[in-house]
């Protein structure tokens, strides 16, 4: 947190702090101390924590305490964000959209948003017709995390920004695959020396993915691996229900099983990710899942196209394609969760 | 309007208009006609005309209807806007983060909206705090004119459009200024040929100005000429109570007087700029405007700092500067409007 004030202080002598009520007194003070020190004039906003919060109507409120400030913000005006993915997302597309565009900077508190909100430049909120259906690209001028953040993280979370880092490993790093399983332990701890590695070598995949295509037409897809089933499975336990993370994880264990059905993986291979999903305290299957539910909800994705859906499966490990599935297909998959 | 469907139908197969209360029934079915013939599956969408809708609950509503529609939009869907500025502003806008980025053409049945909110890519909604203060860049695919269209518009608005074009002509086309001069009758009239070859002027003068400098850093300023003053017209007689070039008509007299005082411009210069003016049936003075309270509005703007406002300041005809003007200089000058 350190480092903050530095990194906003490169683009502005002025910024505006949005955080939620969770993250808020653990880390604001802190932030804002970061920001004084390094000569930067700053106010804190906040908003109730949680993904009920990334509405249009809470960016409203955040607009109206936003132009509230005195003096009044200007074009200079750096927004930082200080907190996790809905954090990242709200404050991002009020930077997007406040005087047609700010800088900002995003610090992210959680390790999913470590590994994953924190590059892209993807903002936004939810709508009721679904998540993320507003919102605009939009980059930070710099994003600075800091793994002692992670401390008062709870455990769930913790598990849900690893299922990204095995996600990422599957896609394109067969030997962060190995360190993961090697490093369970440390990771699941927290310890520092660990997780700094973690999220350096993390942001580097990811970062290279979307360097290579910002807007989404090609390789970026490859990061939806585990998300189509995993999407499916949030919204069929609802907000609270399950983490992204391990969403994610059993998402991705519906993939490899259609990889391994079609040949594009070894049963060993398969096994292997769900052995490193499992060390990292990340669920393989789920009691209780309806699969039938999830193959409807699947169907109705935006993706989706006459019951065919493109799915990021594994080719390997390190290694993945996009694919066609039909829905005979994805339901006999689906029964890996059982 | 016929060109719209193929202007449309090349960036994409599906279309959602967006047009307000006052346009809609005029020209809301022959766009749809247009898309229908270029074989642009479309729907329209409307919302209350006039300054007071734009709003972020009224982009909001838009939100909402457009993710009701069935078969639902996707990232290949085109927004149309079709009507005048206000309209631009929130369909652009609705277009910059409905989906993170959906493409967008402009279909503009103002004159005002055709010689200036239809280039440069500003989208925005107004905030309490002050006009346009959420909002994006976001350049349409496509800007189709149909000056067909201005045979509907009232006296009052075919004027505010002319506002705009001395205003181009002033920053840097003096031969503009006479031709305005000489067709000062067809202008009036809406004579299609000449409504014709003024747009396409004028859109050239702006796209060359912004395409110098997109995100408003320098030259883009200089569009600004008579603005300073009109905003402050503009919040000082309300919605309603002046076109916004007529407002501008206004704040480029006093642009004049005070170049004229600085010896920038002779009096006979000025002086022509008021006669173009008179001539396109603009007030160059306007009672019982209260001078002090235009200087308190000002001073009080984004750009004004410790009292001292960086105006556009003609330097004789066809040529602007950015320069700094105190508060004793602009009261002075305001005297011009009595």
């Amino acid at each position: 947190m350190e480092r903050l004030g530095g990194a906003v202080r490169a683009c502005s002598r002025r910024a505006v702090v949005i955080t939620d009520t969770n993250v808020g007194p653990l880390y604001a003070p802190k932030a804002l101390q970061s920001l004084a020190a390094a000569g930067v004039q700053a106010d804190a906003i906040d908003f109730a924590a949680g993904e009920p919060s990334k509405t249009l109507f809470t960016l409203a409120a955040l607009f109206d305490k936003l132009f509230a400030l005195r003096p009044a913000i200007d074009r200079r005006t750096a927004i930082v964000a200080l907190g996790g993915g809905v954090v990242g997302d709200m404050a991002g597309l009020l930077a997007a959209t406040a005087l047609r565009g700010l800088p900002w900077v995003q610090c992210p508190t959680t390790l999913l948003a470590d590994v994953d909100a924190s590059v892209g430049g993807k903002t936004g909120v939810d709508h009721p017709a679904g998540k993320n259906l507003i919102g605009a690209f939009h980059q930070p001028r710099a994003v600075v995390i800091d793994v002692d953040a992670l401390a008062t993280l709870d455990a769930a979370n913790v598990r849900s920004g690893l299922a990204e880092c095995v996600k990422h490993a599957v896609i394109c790093d067969a030997e962060l695959l190995e360190w993961l399983w090697q490093r369970h332990e440390a990771l699941l701890a927290c310890e520092p020396r660990t997780m700094t590695e973690l999220v350096a070598r993390n942001v580097a995949i990811k970062a290279r993915v979307v360097a290579s295509d910002e807007r989404e037409a090609g390789a970026r897809a490859y990061l939806n691996l585990g998300h189509t089933v995993g999407h499916a499975v949030e919204t069929l336990l609802g907000y609270g229900g399950v983490t992204h993370g391990q969403a994610v994880a059993l998402g991705m264990m519906v993939a490899c099983k259609l990889s391994e059905r079609r040949g594009l993986m070894t049963p060993a291979q398969a096994e292997r990710v769900s052995g490193v999903l499992e060390r990292l305290g990340l669920e393989t299957r789920r009691s209780g899942l309806d699969a039938e539910a999830i193959l409807n909800i699947v169907q109705h994705d935006k993706k989706a196209r006459a019951g065919v859906v493109r799915m990021v499966l594994p080719r390997e490990l390190g290694a993945v394609e996009l694919l066609d599935v039909g829905p005979q297909e994805l339901r006999g998959a689906l029964a890996v969760l059982e």
